[in-house]
């Protein structure tokens, strides 16, 4: 061989017991990781297509929705922002995108690149949007597709979504949600609040390990799809062809593309979870955790990032930068800890921490101890002597 | 909650032992499983960056190159394909696709997508393309990229790939391979060759488990990627992005996606696993059992589907579909030893059956045991009173 066998792939896969305190990933149950031992199973295998209807029904579930063309795309939860846009917009399709944040700039870059003309609406980060604001874009613009995201993870921002279906739909507006950080952590009822489209990292408050994305479309989008008069650019999340492998339309399901069945199974134990457990009760758990959290924040003298606490996202709550050097209290966390705690991101970047409680994370013993290392990082980060 | 959760979700998951020795995934090695098994890393961490070089460097192993655009794409094989053809091409620009199975009409199906010229040249299932021919129609339609497939596993047919390189370099035309369910089983030498792009599913001869497509790029395919007109369609296998997360341009490691370290450990152990065996070692293996197998087959009277023994893809087999019932056959082996035997794909549906020996199966024990079953399934599927 011209190339050598690298030395470094000849020493042992170290990977050391981390606490995931940031926007996500966050540490798994024991339940989800076991899910992930089980050997290989092929992804036309009769096990595998029961496990995929097992997770649609968990994905009807957590979105409370009864759309059939409800499935997973096997990649990160990117994808499902992609998909959305790429699904519903066709070249020269207005989209009028919400802008508080990271993911709506990331947004309007994805719907220029398929030939979609982006509408920004900006508002500052930390902020979230009213619907006085988005029904003058509505009617100003009059774009196809209203796209804006439920929990604002780079500023720590929830955005209300009920009622705007019905806004939308006064405009002959769809209506696309990223509740990527979001759904399992706080209410989310697609049907009830008139979403057409939605997607959500697994990896969040859904508990699942990173590496798949849940999507679903409404009827009306799903007609939106089958209607276009142009083929949709990418083949990998086309869910006139996704959608078949899914079993979406009740019919034969032809090989597609092949599915990672050890992230479908452990996917498969996450949804369990939250079913045995109820969603109701999954979601009053991670409130709990977010008003001992929030305490502990208050009782440390730190600054939220979002003053309005009804405008707070109960997943991801962002810290000011203050007197304290951010980059020594992470590492220091993370050094001493092995805690992660993220900084900012995009806009954000420099400005704040960020602290998830999501999934597995989401009990009070957690949080105990994380308000602890986070004390103590605070201080060592407010010290000038200290070293990084 | 309007929609209640479903019962389904509340029985235990049932994930059964099976042997896969269809087209891939193959069964993993207990050491890959379990790497799967640590807890999940944040996608910043300073381990998960270290994983992610430690891949590269497999990457470039495996695939024989130094180039420094090598790299995962965090979802299944099919999104190599799409990539290389969406980092590549240009509205307008001529691609020309070898079909000699269901990949090259996926190619080209993909390629339109984008806004390309597909020019399919096209054989019989079963053959594979003399490089006079590629040379003619390369002279004729003087395309930016050829587009070819070293393995095809829906006919079971071997591409030579050594020295194409030069013949397309001297039509100023870009050589993008696939070889997906080849590498590993088979050599492959993309600088030698002179390939320009190429890309693998790692669940087949790699050994590692599905959701991951490890990717390369010339220095000259990267100039093309760099020099382009228009943007590239899709963010997330945008290699001007990605490739800053996978360090692939010595600068920082801006956040692009959020990787799953799961499969990611998972396939630095498979990597790894080959790097300590070697990669000469690890394709004899895979060839002894080519040969073990092959000799099984003839025993069993059975005809090959690719008549000349050279053009046989030694990890994929396929058998002509004669005097017995295909599905018989296939469904005898699952439902009795739980072993997966695949049919045909595409153009070969029903014609063919396809057994593949790739990654940990590729032992003689695994062959000897899978030669006793297929026996006993074929003579099942000969009798014409049997039930399915």
């Amino acid at each position: 061989m011209e190339i050598p066998a690298p030395e470094t792939l000849k020493t042992p896969l170290v990977v050391p017991n981390k606490l995931l305190m940031g926007a996500g990933p966050a540490n798994l149950s024991p339940r989800v990781l076991h899910a992930m031992s089980h050997g290989v199973l092929g992804h036309m295998n009769a096990e595998t297509f029961q496990i995929m209807d097992e997770i649609k029904e968990g994905i009807k579930y957590v979105f409370q929705t009864k759309n059939e063309l409800s499935l997973v795309i096997s990649a990160s939860g990117h994808t499902g922002m992609e998909a959305v846009l790429c699904n519903l917009l066709e070249p020269g399709d207005r989209v009028l995108i919400a802008v508080n944040g990271l993911w709506g700039l990331r947004a309007a870059d994805m719907a220029e690149r398929y030939g979609a003309v982006p509408i920004k609406m900006s508002t500052v980060a930390g902020d979230n949007f009213s619907f006085t604001e988005i029904e003058q874009n509505l009617k100003k613009h009059r774009p196809k597709l209203l796209f804006i995201v439920q929990g604002e993870t780079s500023t720590g921002v929830h955005q209300p979504i009920e009622g705007l279906g019905d806004l939308c739909h006064k405009y002959n507006c769809l209506l696309g949600v990223d509740t990527v950080a979001a759904v399992g952590g706080v209410p989310f009822f697609m049907d009830k609040w008139g979403v057409d489209a939605v997607y959500a990292g697994v990896q969040k408050a859904i508990g699942a390990p990173p590496g798949l994305t849940i999507v679903s479309f409404s009827p009306k989008a799903q007609k939106v799809i089958f209607g276009r008069n142009t083929p949709i650019k990418v083949y990998y999340w086309d869910m006139k062809v996704l959608g078949q492998q899914w079993n979406c339309y009740n019919n034969v399901r032809p090989y597609h593309h092949t599915t990672s069945s050890s992230l479908l199974c452990s996917l498969r134990e996450s949804l369990s979870i939250i079913a045995e457990e109820g969603l109701t009760e999954w979601q009053r758990k991670h409130d709990e955790c977010y008003q001992r959290l929030r305490k502990g924040i208050e009782n440390l003298g730190l600054e939220f990032f979002v003053k309005d606490e009804n405008k707070r996202l109960k997943t991801v709550t962002s810290i000011v930068v203050t007197d304290f050097d951010w980059k020594k209290l992470v590492n220091y966390a993370m050094n001493k800890y092995n805690v992660e705690i993220a900084g900012g991101l995009g806009p954000t970047a420099g400005k704040i921490l960020r602290i998830g409680i999501m999934g597995y994370n989401a009990n009070p013993q957690t949080i105990d101890f994380f308000l602890k290392v986070l004390k103590e990082s605070l201080e060592h980060a407010r010290r000038n002597d200290s070293k990084l």
